[in-house]
């Protein structure tokens, strides 16, 4: 049997529309026979390279505004609950990101993603604490001190520097991004389905 | 006979994703039944607002490189050609949003923003040019160096600033935008099918 296609699924967890792709790529990749690699990564860096030093839905009320209100929406029509806004946004990623890379390739992955997400946007909690996020692990039959112990150690630590590299050298800008194996980038949620498709091999008339 | 609602569909002629709106708005809403009003504007002055000198998509060459290549692979599956870009990008609309907002009620507005979009991402030609906006027009049978002189005589010329402050105070930050009768906003080529179920009173489930 040939290899399945494999999908890169980059995400942050400060990111409302990543939310939106974390809650149902992993059945919707399953259902397609695309193998999804989770990649954790970090906005911040990106963003302070614009000269950004907040969301840009903060630093464009307007903006911003209108992506609570696109996100309700969304929300709806993927039949998710409502959202309630985390206490303070962007809410702090770091030890999420810590533990989601260290644990990309564990069975575990999509459930404690999925679990963050929805302890963020879904009850509207802090997931910035070390504590909270132990918290959610524990809740998924994990030992949580330790893992977010773990994560935050070194070499682990650090992968986050290079993922945010690599990130940089493979043109991502936002979160969610999707890229293929054959190197198209995918923006966005909704270009979730448009992305599966490019990965088995589907393409618009005309474009290579 | 009910009234049929009514979509406003705010559009700048410099904006690549308001071409793949404009190219299929007018026979879309026909389809749903719903009314359609052109609102040409300017984005230049609400991107400066945010500091911006040029667009973003010039200004984050990650994001411009993304979103000629998104713009190609989203053209061919509306079945549009393939995408040309114009000499510069972004093209100075003046003129043509000018012509447009004079004849927005006029039965050619469609047609003319159509020829527009098309001379300039399909055929990737200038339409900065007072000379290349009068010819488009003498394409449709119009007078075109006569309506391109009275859109820029008073008191038609200064109407786009009065657009301009409408648009800010309605909440709209980038193009293209749809805006239904009670005041919900769709931001982005992407939201054109929900604006129109919007306009005829569809909700996802749970959304007020």
């Amino acid at each position: 049997m040939a290899r399945p296609p494999t999908l890169e699924f980059w995400f942050e967890f400060a990111s409302t529309y990543s939310y939106l792709s974390a809650a149902r790529i992993e059945a919707l990749a399953g259902e397609a026979g695309v193998s999804l690699r989770w990649r954790p990564f970090l906005l911040g860096p990106i963003f302070a390279a614009h000269g950004w030093t907040s969301s840009p839905f903060n630093l464009f009320p307007a903006k911003g505004r209108n992506m609570w209100r696109d996100l309700a929406r969304e929300a709806a029509r993927l039949g998710l609950p409502p959202v309630r806004q985390p206490p303070s946004f962007p809410q702090n990623s770091l030890t999420a990101t810590r533990v989601a890379a260290y644990g990309a390739e564990q069975p575990w992955i999509g459930h404690f993603v999925r679990a963050v997400y929805e302890a963020e946007f879904a009850r509207g909690q802090s997931i910035a604490e070390p504590a909270s996020v132990a918290a959610l692990l524990d809740g998924l039959d994990l030992d949580g001190h330790a893992l977010v112990k773990l994560a935050a150690s070194e070499p682990h630590k650090s992968r986050l520097r290079v993922v945010g590299e690599e990130a940089k050298s493979r043109g991502i800008f936002g979160a969610p991004t999707f890229l293929t194996e054959d190197g198209e980038l995918f923006w966005g949620n909704d270009r979730l389905e448009q992305a599966l498709a490019w990965a088995l091999g589907e393409r618009p008339a005309g474009v290579r």
